[in-house]
This record gives C-alpha cells, structure tokens and sequence, in this order.
C-alpha cells in the first residue's frame, strides 16, 4: 500500500518540480531573449505559473498523503522526500494563493524597473515597486510567522534552519577581524597594480577564453548554455539543461572571467545533482548558502588560486597579447587578488566581500523592521558603504540599485552569500585534507578530482542533509569562521608580503 | 448575473490561452536555444503543459459556464469567444488526457529523432516515431469521430470548418491547369537564369538585409525577434512578443530572404490581433489556412513583386555587390520567379508550390486509412514527386524527411498551406480593388497602407468570423480557385513573354 502512495505522492512532487523548472526557464528568458514588449504577457505566465505551484504546494491532498507516509517510509530517498515536502507544503498552506500571484507580478514588472532606474541611476523610480514588494514580503512573513523578527521566516526559505540571531553572530564575529585584516594589506609592504585588468580586452577573446576555463573546469555544455544577461545568474531547469550568464566589459578583465568561473560553479552543482531524482527534493539543491559555496568555491578558492594561473595563465597571455603579453605571472596574481574597499559587491575582493553583505542584512532588517523608509535606502546604504567600507557610492546604480535581488522580491537571501563563503572555506579545508596533492593537481589542470569529490560530497545527495548536517558530515565540525580567516590569512599573506 | 458568469468563464479561458503560450515559448526554445541534453526535461515540461491545458479544456465547470452563457450573450466579443470556446471543450471531453500527454510526449522526442534522422537522411530511424505518432493520431480522430474519414476530424482542428471532400475537390481542380501552366512556361520564349540566386550571399549581409526587410513590411522587432533555427517558423506568445526564424545559406539567396517575408507575414498577423483580448478567441488567429495567406501574401505577392523590387533591389545590390552588383533587375526579378519543379516544398515557386502540397494530403490520407504502409513512405514519396512534378529526390532528406510536421505529431495541416495560397490571391485581389494605387504604393516603399488594411479587416478580428465568412466579408465570394489562377498568369506572362 505504502508504495501506491508514495508514487501517488511522488507524481504531485514531480508536477511541483516541473512547474519550478519552467518557470525558470521563462525566468531566464526574460532576461536573455524576450523582447521588450513582451513583459506584460511574462507577467501574466509567471503569476499564472506561480499560482499553479502554489496550489499543489498547498493541496489538502498532498497533506494527506504526507500524514499517511510520514513515520511508515524508510529508506533515504523517501525520507528525504517527504521530509522536505512536509516542509513545503506546510509553509505553503499558510501563504494565500492570491499574495503569490500578486508578489510574482509585481516582481516581473519590478525587474524591469530596476533595469531601467538602474541605467539611469534613478531611486525615485524604482522606489514604489520596492514599497509594493517589501509591504507583499511583510505580509508573507506574518502568514508564515517568526517569533518577533519577520526576517527570520523569510531568512528560512533560502537557507532551512539558519535565524537572524546566528547570522548576526557570525556577521558580528567577522566584522573586526576582516576590517583589521584590510587595514594590515593596505599597509603591507607589497601592493598588487590592479590597473593592469583595466586594460583592453576584446570581447571575443574574453568569450573564448571564459568558455574555455567553465568547460575546463567540468561544466558540460551539452547540457547548458552560457548566455549574455544584465545581472549574471544561474539557472537550472534540470540536470540536462543548465543556464548561466555573464556580462562583458571590455575594460575590465574580472567582470566576465571571474563571473563565469562563479556561475559555472553553480552550474556543476546543478549538473551534479541526481538526474534519477529530477524534480523531486532528492534531486534537487539543499539551501542558496551551499549553492553559493560552490560558485565561490570555483570563483575564488579555485580560480584565484596560484595553481589555477600556473595552468593557464600562459594560455591567458595569449588571448590577451596586449594588455598581458608583459605582464609576469606574479603581478598578474597580485592584480586579480587586489583588495580594498569599492562600490560593487559582484566585484568585490574576498576579503571585503562579506562587509557588503553586512549591509544589505542590516538594512534589510531595517526595512523589513519598518526603521528605515524608502526614501531614505539611498542615504541609509551610503551612509553605511561609509561606515563599513570607508567609501561611498557616487550615484544610486553603483549604491543601492546595483542588485536586481529587491526587485525579484527577494528579501531575506543576501546572508547566504557570506555563509557560502564560510561554507566554500570550511569545504576547501576538507577537501584539501581528502585530497592532500590537490594544488599539484590543479597546477596540472586536473579539476575532475576535485570536481568529483565535491559531486560525492554534497550534489549528488541532493537535499538529504540539510546545510548544518552536510558541514558536519564534510569537516565534522559545526560551521565557524575559522577556515574562512584562516584561508585569507595564509593566502594574502605572501601576495602582500606579510 | 451574466457579467459575473462571463467573467467566470473569461478567467478560465485566459489561463487556457496563457498556458498555450507558455507552451509556445517551450517549443520556441526547443528549436532555437535548448541544449542538446535538455530534451528529456523538455518533454517532461511540455507534457505537463498538454495535460493542465487540456485538462482546463475538457473541464465539465467550463461546461456548465458555458451551458450558462450560450443564448445568453449578444454581444459578438462574447459571442465570438463562447462560440469558439464551446468547440475547443466539445472537442477537448472526447479526447483522454492520457492520449495528449502521450502526443505530446512522443512529438518532442520524435522532432529530435527527426532532426538527426534528416542530418543523416535515414528514414528508418525515424520510422518507429512516425509511427507512433501517426497510430496516437487515429487514436485522436476516433475520439473526435467521423463520418468514416479520419482525415477530416484532425483538419478541422487546423481549419475550421473544412473537409477532405471540399479540399480534394480543388485539388483537382488546380492540378491540370497549374501543371499545362508550368509546361508553357517551360517552353516559354524567355527563361528566368535562376543560378545568380546561386552565388555567394555573405551571412552577415543576408541576416542584415532580411531584417531590413521584415521592419520595412512592419515587423515591430521590440515586440518579437528572429533567431535562427532548423525549421523556420513563427511562433506568437501574444502580441507583444512574436518570435520568427530563419535559415541563413550562403549559396541560396531565397532561403533566408523570402523566409523571413513569410515567417515575418505570420509575425505581422500575430502583432496585428488584438491585445486586449489577448488569450482569448478574439484575440487569436482564426485558421492556420488564413494565417498561412498573410505569410504567402507577405513572401509571394508582395515580396516576389516588381513593385516590391523597385524599391528594394538597389539596397540589395549594395548588400550583395559581388553576387549582384552587375544582374539588372529584370534579371533578378526573373530569376526569383523562376519556375521549375523541385524537390523542397519550401522552396517551391509559386506554380508548383501547390503540387507538392497535393503529395502531402495524398499521403497523409493514405496513411491514416493504412493504404501505406510507414516503410513505404519513402517510395511511395518518391513515387508520387515523380507523377506530380516529374523529379526524383536523391535520398529522404530532400524527399520524405523534408517537413517537420509528422515528427510534431501534425497531421492534416499540409493542406492549409494550399487554403492559405488561395485565400492570399483573393485577399490581394480585394486589397488591389481597395487600393486602386497599392503597387504605387509598394513600389514607393508604402507598405503601411496595405498591412494596415489586412489588420483591420483580417488581424483584428481574432476568431470573430470563421475563414469562409472572412473570405466572403472581404471579397464578396465565396473561395475558389480563380484568383490564384488569374494571379498566376498576370504575373508570369510578362516575366516568361507569353
């Protein structure tokens, strides 16, 4: 009987994650291919699409069969399953259809918006679509309900498990260790010249190449695609079909190769989850906090690592003759290891990256919170670029209109980039210790043994262990910022000269 | 009461349209830029979207409205969509949902199958899929029922209204006189030399000078967008975003130009319809035989005009200076008429473009009431190509491999492609008597008087008349074989100096 009903149960997960994936798709279509008078018709797909998945999340149907299944399955994959649909559906159950149909709306028509106010570096513009979404997000937190804090309900859905109070820790346990450790660079006796990326590279050879290193890295592009988009994002709409972007500038080296190195992370977390799982929990990522430590991972610890440019860098010379023909492998390092403080968070340093989060977490609190008002989020982020940074933005595109995250009605989702950075280092420790050659081998190119140990680890388990479980699992140790001070100290130390 | 009752019934015919486009867009991306590996996923996708649509279709509440509705409603906006409406759901309960998923499922694989098996010219390793689907088809027209042709119960999805008997009647009559025609042409004084069309066209060029082309007739590219794809075709996704491909050879000049007039004159119907009805019958096309006439007017009519060329040519030299630089225009306007009975239905002139469309519902027929048995396609394709126009395909993929219509589980639309020849030359005849001035006009690069004309009496009026009420609204005739003819020999006797 118990199998009858969980294929009963499984065929309704199925049909949810079907659903998610097309509304990806159509998701990433509007911001690669869709013309732009097409917008009105998207919005009536996605909120239609929304309201579809909403209603099988929340069918009194599926509770029944949960109730039924819960406490007699028992093998992994179905444990899994159910638990985490539980978890789905009773969330589900208390947000009313018509909020996620008008919250899906609001953010198509929002995310144009945003594009446009942010071309033209004008707040005022965008400012009524954020009033709109933030007052929908309130709502859906009290549906959902927190003890006080409607952050948490919303913190919650991207990384299950994690609260405000943990991640205020965190950030406030990093805060002077990062912000002394900036200090001592800026004062150390070696200083990188970061002028040399801001040299002209055409855009085709940054095309080629960047292709060349996420195909290098493992990312199969007969099961995906990179695309040109505004904001850089990735995509999954199935193990076999992938998506991410990137944006080019032809003045400056890091925007593109950094960010397809960072995307194409994600993709091979999505390329690595379980096909035989498709649509289902099992097959699918477990928190954006793990998902980031894969892109960060690929980014930064990979891909800005010295072994990674003794393998390519020469190969990199060559489809930049002239802005790196003379330039020595050292200071080409240095360069795209430069730390200070500056405006953009997608091209922030590693060091300062996590400070810009700490922002966006205070003033999302804030406003959530009701503290600060609309009008004001550009002076409120300025002021706090100041206080955290030491720098302040010249305009609201560089300032508080940079992220498209508001504008897709998202709140609640910026601290999983900081936690991805702590979890990529807590990762990378573990996987150096797995595999004690790893900078020989990817001196040499070999990215699969990492590529592989990382699918054994984390993707192919799918949402089996949730975010703390998996950390503890990997590095037997609950997560800390230790690794994460650790991997900076011992790397920017001989970059600098420490 | 009625207002709220309409309303009702409007909610669901929106979502049914909404989903269709969804739909659209999932195929639009199949054929353009899906990676090879995200077929499974797709299928998946679009099964689930065959199934939600027409499981709002065949809804008995939708039933019940529209029980409601009928008798009650005078005004023709509500007349046109309850009407049309009641014939999607009666046709929609006698179909099992299982059996669209199963179409819909086995058409995304079997298009694939059809894409390599055509790459390769293999015609057995499509076998298995056509006849799948051919074999759910029957499935779908004894579900629909008929008076013992299966072949009309599946045309009157594509066409209203028609029915083999009507359509092979004139069949028979074009076949004689187009064929005595072609062979007077050939033994013409004067010979069009069509190999300058067979000279080096640089992409670059073609693709620049094609939508060139298509703004000039009015394609509104910030509504809609070309994209490049195997099989060239126009798919709308609403009126603010109306997508079309094309194929580009440089050493055919015809294939990418004059399809990108007609997939741009299916474009212009879908941006001519109306937005505020917009997934509804009113806002929707009426038959594919009528949209296949403003495609046909757009490329032939129009596009293979003297008129037109006037205009155009001196552009088209500079694009094309090597080709073209040294053909006068009377050579050139010769040569893209040219006339010769060829293998490729799209390619086809004008004369023997019917001829091949006669193959098609031939066999088609003969397939559906098993008189031909699959293995046999080949043959019995090369057999009649021989009987019709005289030439033998070299190998299937220039003969039976060609359409891409069987692999998408479409059978009995191949004759709307005729219909939408004959409706064009009784449109334009009525155009021309409107527009006494109109190849002034197109000679002038006037092509607004006439597109605008086609949307206010064809576009805009969605499904409000059915295509033999459109046609006798705008000619005051019912549809016959006469205008095509006297189209026919008004153009190619001065080109040929008859």
């Amino acid at each position: 009987m118990s199998d009858t009903t969980y294929e009963a149960f499984l065929a309704r997960v199925r049909e949810i994650g079907q659903l998610a994936s097309i509304e990806s798709l159509l998701d990433w279509d509007s911001e690669t291919y869709m013309p732009p008078n097409g917008l009105g018709v998207r919005a009536e797909q996605l909120a239609l699409l929304a309201s579809l998945g909403h209603q099988r999340r929340s069918d009194p149907r599926l509770g029944e069969l949960l109730d039924q299944l819960e406490g007699r399955v028992s093998d992994p994959v179905q444990l899994t399953n159910v638990r985490e649909v539980r978890r789905l559906h009773d969330r589900a159950v208390k947000i009313p259809e018509d909020l996620v149909r008008r919250i899906s709306r609001a953010s198509t028509l929002a995310k144009a918006a945003w594009a446009k106010a942010r071309a033209e570096s004008n707040f005022p513009a965008f400012a009524p679509h954020l009033r709109e979404l933030l007052e929908l997000k309130r709502q859906v937190a009290d549906c959902l309900g927190h003890g006080g804090d409607r952050y948490d309900a919303l913190l919650d859905e991207y990384e299950p498990g994690a609260d405000s109070a943990q991640v205020a820790a965190l950030f406030a346990a990093l805060r002077e260790p990062l912000s002394r450790f900036v200090r001592q660079l800026q004062a150390a006796p070696r200083q990188p010249d970061p002028s040399i990326l801001r040299r002209r590279f055409p855009r085709e050879a940054q095309e080629r190449f960047a292709r060349r290193l996420a195909a290098a890295i493992g990312f199969d592009f007969q099961s995906g695609r990179l695309d040109v988009s505004n904001h850089p994002f990735c995509s999954g709409t199935g193990s076999g079909d992938v998506r991410f972007t990137t944006r080019y500038r032809e003045d400056f080296f890091n925007a593109a190769i950094f960010g397809v190195l960072h995307e194409a992370g994600h993709g091979l977390y999505e390329q690595g989850l379980d096909p035989q799982h498709a649509f289902t929990p099992m097959g699918q990522a477990v928190s954006l906090g793990i998902h980031e430590s894969q892109s960060r991972l690929w980014e930064n610890f990979v891909g800005r690592g010295r072994p990674f440019w003794d393998h390519f860098y020469g190969e990199c010379q060559r489809e930049f003759p002239e802005a790196l023909g003379g330039v020595p492998l050292d200071s080409f390092h240095a360069a795209v290891n430069h730390v200070a403080p500056s405006m953009i968070r997608v091209e922030a340093d590693e060091v300062t990256y996590n400070l810009h989060i700490v922002l966006r977490f205070e003033l999302e609190r804030a406003l959530l919170a009701g503290q600060v008002a609309i009008e004001d989020v550009p002076s409120a982020w300025n002021q706090k670029m100041n206080e955290l940074l030491g720098v302040t933005p010249r305009n609201d595109a560089e300032g508080c209109l940079q992220d498209i995250h508001w504008a897709m009605g998202i709140f609640g989702y910026f601290p999983t980039y900081a936690l991805g950075n702590l979890y990529a280092a807590q990762f990378f420790e573990a996987a150096n210790a797995a595999i004690p050659d790893l900078s020989d081998r990817l001196r040499r190119g070999d990215f699969q043994t990492l590529r592989e140990w990382l699918r054994s680890n984390i993707h192919i388990h799918g949402q089996r262990y949730r975010p703390d479980e998996l950390v503890a699992r990997i590095s037997g140790r609950p997560l800390s910022i230790e690794p994460f001070l650790r991997y900076l100290s011992d790397k920017f130390a001989p970059i600098y000269g420490l």
